[in-house]
């Protein structure tokens, strides 16, 4: 089961999967088994009652878009997963990713984080709206990643993911060209600032969106019996320029 | 290439790579293609000298041991890396991993993990041997295994790694049922006191040395196009149960 199917990485994972043989079952706005609007309640609740169990990974790749950052980029993917929970647990070897992003590393108003984290999206929501510069240079997208970042890490090692057997880890991508790259790469002044501040020296700038395909379907394959609650930069090492060695944890 | 080869987490790896059809060359005091003791330089200089290249991944994995902590799991571990570089940049897709452990999160004297990130190997074996210590409850070698981690994270996104389409990163294991963790297992009150200290609720205590081979390969394949500079738990979630959601960098 995998959420934004129908472009970019998650297009890319579920090709991946599909030329290993597995049963994907996509959703996404359009060209998807599923049709459903994660941006909204009521399109999350109709994901959860179209999917039948069990599965054996629940990949929570949609978000992007320049709008609806908070709903579709930290309550989606946490509806995603949570969710979809209860079907994963039916299956021998289950496993969830979510996708998040190098912008998760910019500074972010913390208040809205932690809205996001109590689950009050009218909040979370309106907070961004009364201060639009609230996520910085990657503005509400960079928040909803933190947030998704720091959610996976408070329930990865509880009693219903990894006490049931269920891996759970975030895949964070860097400058990767897909649709919702495109307002970076299609200008060139955007995208050569971009490049110069997050330099990829490792396969590249912009990164495929297979490359990153790759990881996610090694950490939510039965080949993964120990990793969970990782957060693992596909980044082509953005971060750990950005970073440097006194902070990789 | 690996280090390590002849048991534990080295000797897992080298067995899943050979099941894959990869040719392996193994170092390790007995039992493999190369005898070398990496706690000498004698012995670092003499792995170096016996490798042909190219070569497509070097697995820097020998480690653990009770005595010779810096000079096996740092200055060893080192020394394969760098010294092998050279043989590496030749193969179209090369990889590096050094395997470390959730023991480099531990507190340790930064002024012996400064010297081991200096080279001063004299200094850095006299501080500890000073104060037995320093290295708190692991000892010396949750320092080596911490500064091992600074070491990669400082050169993996340089023009002699990254630059070259070198991956290099870290795989940290948790308690893992090998002979170097033997000491801990085989005693039940120290086994309790540690699995009760290090939680690890996906997958089980103690891990098993073939689910870590199976990252260590995924991160040393020609799959991995785009995750470099990254340290990785397989550890069965100890690492994110100590450290929580706000420590994921």
């Amino acid at each position: 089961m995998i959420t934004g199917s129908a472009s970019g990485i998650g297009a890319a994972t579920a090709a991946l999967l599909r030329e290993r043989d597995a049963i994907v079952i996509g959703c996404d706005l359009d060209n998807a088994e599923i049709q459903a609007d994660l941006s909204t309640p009521a399109g999350r609740q109709s994901l959860i009652e179209q999917v039948r169990g069990p599965i054996d990974a629940v990949l929570a790749v949609a978000g992007g878009g320049k709008t609806g950052l908070l709903e579709t980029n930290y309550f989606g993917a946490v509806a995603t997963l949570a969710g979809l929970r209860p079907l994963l647990a039916q299956s021998p070897a289950p496993r969830a990713v979510a996708v998040s992003s190098t912008a998760s590393l910019a500074p972010a108003d913390e208040r809205i984080v932690q809205a996001c984290l109590d689950g009050d999206e009218a909040a979370a929501v309106a907070g961004l709206a009364a201060d639009p510069a609230a996520g910085g240079v990657t503005g509400g997208y960079g928040i909803a990643k933190r947030a998704l970042n720091r959610w996976v890490r408070r329930v990865a090692p509880t009693r219903e993911w990894a006490g049931s057997g269920i891996a759970l880890n975030v895949v964070a991508p860097g400058v990767v060209d897909t649709p919702a790259a495109a307002y970076i790469l299609t200008d060139p002044e955007i995208r050569a600032a971009v490049e110069a501040a997050a330099p990829q020296p490792f396969g590249g700038f912009p990164g495929r969106p297979e490359w990153v395909a790759d990881l996610i379907c090694w950490l939510s394959s039965a080949d993964n019996r120990f990793v969970t609650g990782q957060i693992v930069f596909a980044d082509g090492g953005s971060e750990v320029s950005a970073l440097g060695d006194h902070h990789w944890r």
